[in-house]
């Protein structure tokens, strides 16, 4: 039996002609990669294993993106325990404020991640880089650490669904608007430990950037991983980017899949997801009106510079509604500073957006953005869990920056072709 | 006996044809300002004292900076209570994230404050409009509660020192330079509850922004106000600014001081305030090579446009050291905006810093950048008291924007000449 892109890359870092799914394999990883939250959790584990190493100093990660440039006390503990631990072990990969980004969009810029990868991640959306066509997911503290000791790591081949993609998205429709869609379709468990495999016609038509932020919300659909085929696209902007050679892995003519979903994508339209589950989805039309009090544009989601210039093409000569707090947060030193280049830092400012440098910040309550009871933010972020931004009593309506944009300058839920 | 600038100010609010020090008056106020966390507090003292209502919408000001976009849901929750006093009493100066800054380089900037003003406002360093020849001071959030409900507030005039200034600053040295140097003089109880008072023909060779950061830093010398005479400099910045009608108020001839200090300008060296007091200073030379972990380049101190100019010209072409957080905090969204039509934004993203929109953020241990145990900073703030950036065994060391800039491209504390 034919397998699939995912299953080809696991059967090739274990060392075997082939898997199936369900099946238990040790596999070779390419990188393992911690941030502030859980770095340290994983360098405790380490320590109280007795296994204060790492496999390969260039094959692991450590980002500082979630509570930096630090908020607290605590955080800045838990940055100076992961630079002392990067110092120690002397990573090549060690990224702080003033040369960092949210890691789920620096790794790709900064091509330590390739085609072919095999990645685990302590953080839930390392799914992204299946945008790449690597197998990227995420995993627990522990197991990262292990990872980062070992270089090895344990999975269950995942199953797949296929979704074969035929047609382009209309103007101010984006990646966000496809994953949100096929969300709200399957629901948050529709994929569970499977395999999302995009595939057929249509995926040319979608730029790396929709490929990211589809691949990034996999996990909202409780998917073990997404993944895109290598194309011109992902060639091109791997090209200047790649520090070691990808690897093209093509899914079998006879692989099996446990569905396959056909999108039109041409038929999506903007799409945005009320409180309190992302698959809560309806056409922004259906929620256009609902009064907003923040809005952020950024996140691993939807922080890179297709992302910026969407907002931007909307604020440019337009001003934010009285009343809505609009965060943009470029995801790493490289958007913010073509942001500045491009004019669209300027744009953003004028119009009363503010920019923040690059963190997590408000996606997960973090800092930069926290709501109080009773407020509502339209946000371009991955989750809407209740509390998800700040007080319980507070809600996050998810959608694409062209949306989180319109609705700041009405300071209403709005679909952007409406203004 | 003749009066000081400060004196007729209190007199000319007070209705009196003149005061002597020591005497206590009551005063007419012309704004009272609260901020994120002073705000809050005054709001509740109104309510509790059954006067919930403001002397005048146009007079009370509240500016959300300290925690601001919100840290938490603590910091979210009392902007929440500012913004609904401000949205229910009407109030023509609240700023919220998008408009905002921090509020001593906002209510300048924005024309709120003028010559001749009496101001009082519950953060400490309220005293920097002394840089307009206003009369401007700190006070408790009780006390601008009823200043914000009656328009009046009760003070015992101040005697005064009078600083008489001669010469010109040197390259590299400027008006924080001048007022740590006056600091480690007189002490951090110096000028206890006494003007300081800024005269003399070196006056007219500082910037309004150097007047700025030196009556800012009034309050470190324990004064009850800073203050400049006005001249064609003040009269220059307010003149498409102010919003109502300066008064310029001069010294008598006979104004009695209870010290005259006389100043050198151009003898002021760049000077550094070790940890942990303000009057702790020496000249940088005698600090340098002392290694730092952060930069921090803003607050209500330093955070305008010619700092920014300062600090960039230090980084142009240059990067920041490895293992040097370095953090701009453009004081106002206005400043922002001029950093990225200047380039200065590019510069500072290129050399490896971050720029953060406005905050009062590490200045006080708040957000952006706080301390872990053993770090230490060099930041262009105000105060370096055990903890202020963040744990109790966390060093800052207080400088000027161009020291700040030369340690954080060197890593270590380094006289800007020295490049």
């Amino acid at each position: 039996m034919g397998m699939t892109m995912t299953q080809k890359i696991l059967a090739a870092h274990a060392g075997l002609d082939s898997v199936v799914p369900g099946q238990l394999i040790e596999a070779d990883i390419d990188l393992a990669l911690a941030n502030d939250i859980t770095g340290p959790v994983a360098i405790r584990e380490l320590a109280k294993a007795g296994m204060d190493k790492v496999f390969d100093r260039e094959k692991v990660a450590l980002v500082m993106d979630h509570f930096t440039p630090n908020k607290d006390i605590k955080s800045a503990e838990q940055c100076k325990e992961c630079r002392e631990f990067a110092k120690k072990h002397d990573l090549t990969n060690f990224f702080d404020v003033g040369n960092m980004g949210i890691e789920h969009a620096l790794l790709p810029e900064q091509g330590i991640v390739a085609a072919g990868d095999l990645v685990i991640g302590a953080d839930s959306h390392t799914c992204t880089y299946g945008a790449l066509s690597a197998f990227s997911t995420g995993v627990g503290s522990t197991d990262v650490a292990a990872g980062m000791a070992t270089g090895k790591a344990w999975f269950r081949v995942p199953s797949a669904i296929k979704f074969d993609l035929t047609g382009s998205l209309a103007p101010w429709v984006s990646g966000k608007d496809v994953i949100l869609h096929i969300i709200g379709m399957i629901g948050v468990d529709g994929a569970l430990y499977q395999s999302m495999e995009f595939a057929g016609d249509g995926v040319a038509s979608l730029s790396m950037d929709d490929r990211f932020a589809i691949c990034n919300m996999a996990i909202e659909a409780g998917a073990k991983n997404g993944i895109f085929p290598v194309d011109d696209a992902t060639r091109a902007y791997m090209k200047d980017r790649a520090r070691h050679e990808p690897v093209e892995f093509a899914a079998d003519e006879d692989a099996a899949y446990e569905r396959v979903i056909a999108i039109d994508l041409s038929a999506i339209q903007p799409t945005v997801a009320a409180p309190h589950l992302p698959e809560n989805t309806k056409p922004v039309g259906e929620l256009a009106g609902i009064p907003v009090q923040q809005s952020v544009i950024g996140s691993c989601t939807n922080g890179r510079i297709e992302d910026m210039r969407a907002a931007a093409e909307i604020m440019r000569g337009r001003h934010v509604a009285d009343g809505v707090r609009t965060i943009v947060i470029p995801a790493t030193q490289e958007v913010y500073l073509q942001c500045i280049r491009e004019g669209l830092a300027e744009i953003f400012i004028e119009a009363g957006a503010i920019m923040s440098t690059p963190t997590c910040g408000p996606c997960l309550g973090g800092h930069m953005g926290i709501l109080a009871a009773g407020e509502r933010a339209i946000a371009t972020t991955n989750r809407n869990f209740v509390g998800r931004m700040g007080h319980v009593d507070s809600e996050v309506y998810l959608a694409s920056p062209a949306v989180a944009a319109a609705s700041a300058v009405t300071g209403v839920i709005c679909d952007p072709a409406s203004l």
